[in-house]
């Protein structure tokens, strides 16, 4: 893992899209990482809810479907920016988050053992 | 909304860690968008779990309590992860979803109306 | 619907089993409507990574599957405790909730419209 | 746990209500316990979007507050239909699951260490 797996520009840049705009409504009285969790959990669900009848095949148009490529878009955009809010409060680097974690997933996952398995790692 | 809300150099930046990871051990074929959703939601519900009994003032430090930190980085990391590898296998542009997004939000939530309340758009 | 989907007998019963256990450990203090919501969120979550990467047709075994039959029994156990804790503490008859829903439904879902199609009701 | 904590005419009550709905529509298809986890996810998303910006305090109300009464029955209601649906295609007795799980639960939270804390069983 020699280089960021986020270009290092993205380090500051990720946390900035909702932070003014929560703050020109005042809503950092309800931005509880609590409360943020909840969301985030309310539009993943919405993003669930988009894919719950589809089979996997069909699941891989969704986005070019006009039925549902909108949606897809929508709901994708609402939980990164929760996502990335919640980091904000919280005070945490999503980029230093995603590298250590990408570094100890390494480990866990080595190539040779966990190639073609979706096996957890304990199972491997 | 005249700028990118994440950086440009973002764009093409943030679909990319997971995928060599992926890719060397072969999980396309695990990796439908549908599996992947509930993938992400697995990863949220273990977000819910380090948040549900404590209160919202207590979340609020939860990244910097030591009996905690830790796994609030690795769940943050682990949902971005799934989000951006789900984004990558539907191909749509993370950082255009969100431009759209906040624009819209922005029309839907205008400032004098959202200020200080947590209504849903359609209740303002 | 003449009758009630539950039998009249679970009325009552339903509630019943969590909380003994919860007031004999005196966690009515954590056991808050949002405390338990996030809580249940936690244990769809853990069924979910239980399905996230079988084929629907695989999904269909797995409880008489050895690797994965009792893990699905707890978390299918762990959802509905929560689930009827979550009502107990909010002093909802679920009984009568699912007669009202159910009852909706059929009309939001009319036989001759509905079969055959996983669409929205807003879209038959 | 000497008796069973739902009463035992629930056993096979519970399997009931969402059977013939799904039935009458030729819903099997569609019902494979993969999509029913899908499902079931997205209705507890919409149960945490009720709660997400209310305080601890203000849930404890909400199945009394004109404004959510409706809207916290519903889902209740949906989660537990879907549940049961579920448990009734992977071929579950819930009743059986929940007494098993209470009883281990017993084991893993003995009353003198569990009471007054809100702490994981392997933190006791």
């Amino acid at each position: 893992m020699p280089r960021s797996p986020l270009r290092s520009s993205t380090r500051r840049a990720l946390p900035r899209p909702s932070r003014p705009f929560a703050d020109a409504r005042n809503w950092a009285q309800f931005h509880s990482p609590k409360n943020l969790t909840m969301a985030l959990t309310g539009e993943t669900g919405e993003l669930s809810e988009i894919f719950q009848w589809m089979t996997e095949e069909q699941s891989i148009t969704a986005a070019q479907t006009p039925e549902t490529s909108q949606a897809v878009r929508d709901e994708l955009a609402d939980v990164l920016m929760y996502l990335v809010r919640l980091a904000d409060v919280l005070g945490v680097d999503l980029d230093e988050a995603v590298q250590d974690k990408l570094k100890r997933n390494g480990e866990k996952y080595p190539v040779d053992k966990a190639r073609n398995t979706s096996k957890k790692y304990d199972q491997l």
